[in-house]
């Protein structure tokens, strides 16, 4: 498959629940063209307030919700309880997408495992056009990972509930093998989403691998855009969002998306990026992806 | 309540899956500006195909979708047996409302039931914005009617769902009372919709009182306009559309169309009177609709 | 839709699992080439011990088994209780329509309903490739019957397995329009299959209408042949099978099969026609069919 | 199939829990040859203590217990109150049995229904080898009937539970075509035991048919060795049990007992024409039955 | 058990549904004479996309499922989230095997555990023919195993669903006792899944004993074709399928596939070996184990 096949490659699931809220999320809000931009918000339970240290205001999560609506977001991602208090005034006016488990990174993360918070009925009830999902991929506590893994896609089956996959590599396991951000992890998980039938995954951006990754990724000789470009087409039919972690500068964060959408990825998870600078810097900056995400329909 | 605050009196529900969906009905699809403007089909099932005669074409349920697509429809209103085998290629493109219940007009309407044939789950699987629901109001069944509906509104309740009602008085007993079509009818319909939840109730047209209208009714003397507020006014915060009935020619449909949006109804449904045309008339006419939606917004 | 058009009118349900069963009815076992041919055995249920007379060595459904596979059948239908002494060895040599719902014709059938004798999970159990279930279209039990059916249709849609609907107008509201035979009645029943969501529905050749039946089918003056496309025309995308009725020779069999297969229809079912011949005499006039069958590839 | 074919017909169920249990039946209890001798008690319920007058010690379900051991019953009949007061020190020495559903014959019989009063679980709990069940076949209410059977039968197969069927005509549509005790009546529900699934079905002596009954059973000419042929052939693979009825003297049981049991019955329903007799020659004429049946090796 | 007898084993399940799905995989496609060719695609989850490295095209599931069909498999075995989504075009066109439990191999096995990531109702949805487990024979946590196993058995009694059983000695006790590959590991891995009620059993190929091995297996002299004579021995009236493992060259593939016949297995798993070619290729040599299988019939 060539790039430019991969970066066609939206199939809609036949499914007509699963098609409307997919179709609406691709072509009904954001840019509009088959690109998605995503505007995140579990940090505050991922991480705790420190993400808001940068820009206090973000800390309510009214300044996401605001930026999401004014910069014409394909969707927000929030946890149930933020949804609960602050969507109310904003629903049907940007799409969400309920993110259904999650932890404090307090303890080490050498066993993950995320625990389900809410249920896809909530999102359902919510009015949320996709859920989210965080699986640890090659977690030691696997097991426990899949089969709440299972219990979420059968309800999403049942409910026409499209699934976005946070597929992270992480623990002990991944970390001897080289550690959760190299090529062979990311490109393992990115395969893994689309083995558990993710609608769409959210994935890191894929570093070099080192001498601890097993053949044949320990060998491999590849530039970013082609990292990239292995992991979009591991994902197979799984559409791909590269997210863009930690703040950098406008032209930094613009260079990643240019980069991220030329490998063929379908969509942006940006947050700190964005919601980490004041509102109109931020909003301006939206803008600026909207522009690079017009020039990639897909 | 004057007539102009009736006209503005949309409130979307507090609960946000509602919010969320009949946001998406009111302004993400259709008109646009708060009005709604459906497209039914369920006549086929409840005249047989007596209807698709005038129009053989529209026997084929792609007619209708085509049309509510290429019409900017805010919903189309289908059963499940057509939504599962059409609605594939649309979904996403124009919002659905699932008809949950209906029967043949074979046996005669004195002990009219309208039994349930799909569950509002259904309606969640399928990417519904809304179910539609037939209440035979004043039947004889009533008890049966009114169980069935409590189910489904729980259900509704429970994902989040929006109830569109179709008010039909109905039965021996309102026949008793001067027929289904009066002000009386029509008017208690409308009470009973916002009586039992409904967000949207689809009416007929109230017709003048008779003879064996109950007072204070009888003596009613009020035109058409007049009958018209009467009924949205009864229908409090639950938002009326009219529905058009059999065919007309286009003149009288878009007078009716003005009669009741001047009249404070949110929307319309007219279903016979756009697919038993050919479609470009179907098209056209719909777009003469769309221009007095226009005017009307919420 | 021209008749051409309706005759390559195959459109295999999106949901793997009812495409797989319905693929395998429709290429993988009898002719093979996108038509149906079924084998029926509900009379003993449906009309008692009667139908056998004329050969009792079929009243012992080893008979039916053995055809069905001799004669390379798409299916056999049977009930639960026949499926259960007598299928085992004929297991995987021709697929099953395991008919869920039946009854006696001692009581008449005024207000027909066909209770449910079997559920879907045990056609799965059984390892049928459809399910069968009688709708008596028009009963004034309607709502039961719906009611009934809606609970298959929902565990059909869980378990992906296609419905076979006979679509039967009874009872005394439709004696009063004109009789079940009429081809107003046979028309609605076409029609309500589709809007219930069958994917292949079962019907009575139609006759013409008399002076009970409604308009605008009261007026219709249409041969045979324009009657059954009719039908087949209402049903949309549900499949027709025509079925044979009580016995008739040779030569008149195959021209209501020829007329049938010219007509758009998928399918036919003939059961007493060919299970009242001796053994012989039926494979051959099954062979005779399969021929036309051949000429009709669907 | 000729009645020596008939004759050896047994074929016991693949599922390993029916047929070790109705291998029990047959092998291990009563004649052990194949042939069932059963000792019925319903008729308490059914008709009232009426039964008992004759030989008031019957009144004591000891007695029928005692009779049944002693006398080498295959099985003894009884319904939940008997079987849990008087089972106890005889459990295991005679297999049991249990009726499920049963009425008083207080209210006339034109709508009969026989409703559950104990559950295919109870007969688990009690040890029992087979239910009893009786459907009213033909019966208005036949609806109700079957799909209370339906449910009873999903039961049986999950439980590995045999089904013996008490099939009885009855009511105001049976009536009306000849009665209760015609061949047409005996015949049809023959035939519908089989086609629900009852592994054992007891019926009545077919009557000769009369004007009322629908051809061609009218015109049959049949002595009652052909009758009784007739029904164990329409009963298939079910196998036949062919009750006494009421009181005869010793001769004229016998009589009937190996009529019976040459027209290819598996097994005899003896209750009022034993225990309406003294214990001992009760026992007398059951040791008679029994070399009958020893001449019936199955 | 001579070899003779072993070779001609075929006996199917009494039970309808796992006969009519077994006898569709033995005889109505692949080989279609009673033997196995089955493809299998669970290595993107249990090895990454490091499989894919050989042959990059088969990294679009698409691939194995068009080798599949123009192979003539007896069945591809999928993943839920492949058969999902790249099932559609190919439902009824090759028997489904839908794989049920999986996970990565990031972690070490020493406490393998194959987690339940979809179910048998699942399967039934998909229309598959059959479920692929894997259990971990002789892991710490076999108690995990075999609880979620029990589960898995029990739902495919109910539906008439066959089990193919990926038998793998596995973890660190396997490894104290000569490790996963030894006659002593593998024969007990085939008695397990023929006491475990699977139906079909993939197993790997015996290889000699060491000397961590126990007795009596450690004193074992025995050629290859002797101990996969014992294996399938062992494996009861289990089916055996060899899997091939790893890439071979052509000829070494035959001679394995061969061997594994010529031992008394019932089919063939072969995966890597084939699609790590190009298409053309693996067609090929697809061919020509399917002469080899014509020879073998059973």
């Amino acid at each position: 498959m060539k790039v430019n096949e991969m970066i066609r490659k939206i199939r809609l699931p036949d499914a007509p629940g699963k098609r409307a809220r997919l179709h609406r999320l691709l072509y009904g809000a954001g840019p509009g063209n088959g690109t998605l931009l995503v505007l995140p918000l579990d940090q505050g339970l991922e991480h705790g307030p420190t993400d808001f240290f940068p820009n206090p205001a973000a800390g309510d999560t009214d300044f996401q919700l605001r930026l999401a609506v004014e910069g014409r977001f394909s969707a927000i991602a929030l946890g149930i309880g933020l949804a609960e208090k602050y969507l109310g005034p904003y629903a049907g006016r940007v799409p969400l997408i309920l993110k259904l488990n999650g932890k404090t990174n307090i303890p080490d993360d050498g066993d993950a495992v995320s625990p389900l918070i809410a249920g896809v009925e909530d999102a359902v009830r919510l009015g949320a056009d996709a859920v989210g999902y965080t699986l640890y991929v090659g977690s030691p506590r696997q097991d426990e990972e899949l089969r709440q893994y299972a219990r979420v896609r059968a309800d999403c089956e049942r409910l026409g509930m499209p699934i976005v996959m946070w597929a992270y590599p992480r623990g002990r396991a991944v970390d001897a093998k080289g550690g959760k951000g190299t090529v062979y992890a990311i490109d393992y998980a990115a395969r893994v989403a689309e083995e558990l039938g993710a609608d769409v995954v959210k994935l890191h951006e894929p570093q070099e691998p080192n001498a601890a990754c097993p053949e044949p990724y320990r060998s491999l000789r590849e530039d970013l855009p082609a990292r990239l470009r292995r992991v979009v087409r591991s994902a197979g039919r799984t559409l791909v969002m590269f997210s863009g972690g930690a703040r950098d500068d406008d032209a930094a964060v613009l260079d990643k998306a240019r980069l991220y959408m030329e490998a063929g990825a379908t969509g942006l998870v940006f947050g700190r990026n964005l919601w980490q600078r004041p509102f109109e810097e931020a909003l301006a900056l939206t803008r600026r992806i909207h522009e690079l995400c017009a020039r990639h329909a897909r």
